[in-house]
């Protein structure tokens, strides 16, 4: 009896996991909780997760294994010394940038399963050098007057599931363990 | 120049205040940092914030303030006893529940401006005497196999920027201080 509980209890509603996963990456993070609660949100929708450069915490820190709960086994994790060494590897066809100072919408945005979404440090955002450069994929979520910015984890789960319902991944979902 | 500096750094994407304000409702939330970073996105979207029940910590806690930056001047905090109270008060025609549990995606949700979003505490969601009594209200964020749950304020981020886009909020940015 209590197997089938347990069963019932864990059932929601899923999409499948995207052939070609989006990938997740986080310029020089600084808070651990962030980091860990992107890593959730990745295991959550087959994303990968892509560190840039050197985080302000240890990828061993409890606060990120806690913010990820029991997920981190679900992340497929990569590290890359700079962007640059990203496009290299990975080419630099489908990159979108996110930036409090962009000054296009992320609704504007043509995302294709398999996209890589950048996303700056917590403190300060993407370095004007990024942010110049790469102008064209420089996208905002825009927000009401007065507002500097929100969370860094709240971005990347707005773009990302904004980037899922576009790419159609979530059109046929089931209901499952 | 500083003045002019500092001026173009605060530049940002930006949309209208929604005249309705959405509402975000938390039902007896546990973690101050999740509650902190939901009322700083209620700041960023001219939200209402609304806790329903008793949260498991003091609306003064410092981890509650410093997740919500120092927007919690602009944050209209409402407090009620319970969603009965809140239904009495402001009526019941549109409230949309978010649950793990919930067997119909939240893009099935048709939105308007001025809904009320109600999300459950963190470790247990909303109670099943209000699932079983709201069925037909009762969505979900799909996610992929094995996994239960993402991070409260992320689900919150989710449901309210697809709000905000599928009634028409974000459709007309501007760039603003």
């Amino acid at each position: 009896m209590r197997i089938d509980k347990t069963f019932t209890e864990e059932m929601r509603l899923r999409f499948e996991r995207p052939q070609k996963p989006f990938r997740i990456l986080l310029v020089e993070p600084e808070i651990p909780l962030n980091t860990g609660s992107v890593a959730r949100l990745c295991a959550a929708t087959g994303s990968k997760l892509v560190i840039i450069g050197k985080p302000s915490f240890s990828l061993e820190s409890s606060d990120l294994k806690r913010a990820g709960v029991d997920y981190w086994e679900f992340v497929e994790l990569e590290q890359y010394e700079s962007i640059d060494e990203f496009i290299e590897k990975s080419g630099d066809s489908n990159i979108f940038f996110f930036s409090a100072k962009g000054e296009k919408s992320y609704l504007n945005c043509d995302f294709k399963m398999g996209d890589a979404l950048v996303f700056g440090r917590e403190s300060t955002g993407l370095t004007k050098e990024i942010t110049d450069r790469f102008i064209n994929r420089l996208f905002a979520i825009p927000t009401v007057e007065n507002i500097r910015s929100i969370n860094l984890s709240n971005a990347v789960s707005i773009v990302l599931y904004e980037a899922l319902r576009k790419s159609g991944c979530l059109k046929n979902t089931f209901y499952k363990v």
